[in-house]
């Protein structure tokens, strides 16, 4: 299995603390040490950070940890692989254009027959479940909407009904941005929580910092923070039902 | 204008002598201040650096040059720019899926009425010619070949008749490659040189930095590296004259 993380903000943020403690769970105190990879969305452009080494020994993660890219949509994945050798090709997040867009993907969990998903024009180029079903999901994006739709939550929602299907194959848990939503879709485990003024301190689960957000915010910053599994233990977490999904958009849950 | 880098080798090869020199072209010994993008093959994965700040003052740039991955091909930019603002999705390379394998470009030029050249499933997600000419490419490879091709040298010379097409609009200099071959396509300057045993030294033009190339290189090695603008003093670079490619494979030419 795998861990995801995913950020959605309504300004820029440094999202440094909680890869932080995702990257501890890449083969330290966790056992996900077949790659990593997190995509920084700044504006409609991105940029992915990706490595086969172990997120807690790689020397791009090191990088990553040192270095606050500021942005206000991030989504990220460890990987234990279990179908797919260990290699970039199979490194989630995974990207791909549509409407003119750049989505961006990353999942948790194995599925069973999904090669007689049709992907369409949207092949996969590695061996993974993961990004076969994320080309099948775009190839019926494609098909339903064959121009840019304009109604952003009714596409989620969409991708819900498609997920449904998917999570009746196996285990599917999924982080999806066009760069300014996010949305997460629970099959098994997913959680998130809302950061907002009055801000307050938190302390990783997986190594020993805290962070006083009210050192590195403005009053009217708003940031959602989603993860299989809570990355603070003095915050709420909200655990995603099976089968449901949120959606955020400005650092908020619009679902 | 804007500078390319390529390299295509039999065996993974670390570039970062010669992206040291193309980097310094990046706002220190040219004007090439407007981002700049590396993207390394990794088997048939990639992964992209990139940075809207000049390569050298760019963080991001400082580690690649301290981090040797080793890969058989490379596609670099340094962006000086014309048509599109100084932002990450305007930064070369682009990279998109075609047949099941991940297609990397980069351009150096500008071009004129490129907004009539159609672009199918390929959707230009920023505002530059360069990746609307990327997309029609594609969109024109698509419709060439439906489905993936085998003969490669005859799918580089339809791309190079595409680029005679769009030397009509402008200045079209281009690095493509599919992971494994890499085509160089002239408009107006690009040159290259092939190191093979027995290795020598080389020294940068634009850096006091002078390399052993046997002291990291194995008998039966050979590297090919393609550059807008020699990198090397001491080495013969060929230039490819006008209208002309070069299509490098294992570190071999074999137009």
């Amino acid at each position: 299995m795998c861990e995801l993380l995913g950020m959605n903000a309504n300004v820029p943020t440094d999202i440094v603390f909680s890869v932080s403690g995702l990257f501890q769970r890449g083969g330290f105190t966790g056992p996900h040490k077949d790659g990593w990879g997190i995509t920084f969305y700044e504006g409609k452009g991105y940029r992915t950070f990706k490595d086969h080494q172990s997120s807690c020994h790689s020397p791009v993660a090191q990088f990553v940890q040192g270095y606050p890219i500021k942005s206000e949509v991030i989504v990220a994945h460890i990987r234990q692989a279990n179908r797919g050798n260990v290699s970039l090709v199979n490194t989630h997040p995974f990207t791909r254009e549509l409407w003119g867009k750049y989505w961006t993907y990353a999942h948790n969990g194995q599925l069973k027959g999904y090669r007689n998903l049709k992907t369409g024009a949207y092949r996969p180029v590695g061996e993974t479940d993961s990004e076969w079903a994320f080309c099948w999901i775009l190839h019926q994006l494609s098909l339903r909407y064959p121009k840019c739709p304009s109604n952003w939550p009714a596409v989620f929602k969409y991708v819900a009904s498609l997920a449904d299907e998917l999570r009746q194959r196996g285990v599917f848990n999924m982080l999806l941005s066009d760069g300014q939503f996010v949305m997460a879709y629970c099959s098994t485990q997913l959680h998130w929580v809302t950061r907002r003024a009055p801000f307050g301190k938190a302390k990783l689960l997986d190594q020993d910092i805290e962070i006083n957000f009210q050192e590195h915010t403005q009053p009217g910053d708003i940031v959602s923070v989603i993860a299989t599994q809570p990355l603070t233990g003095n915050e709420t977490w909200h655990r995603i039902e099976s089968g449901n999904y949120e959606l955020f958009y400005l650092g908020e849950r619009i679902t």
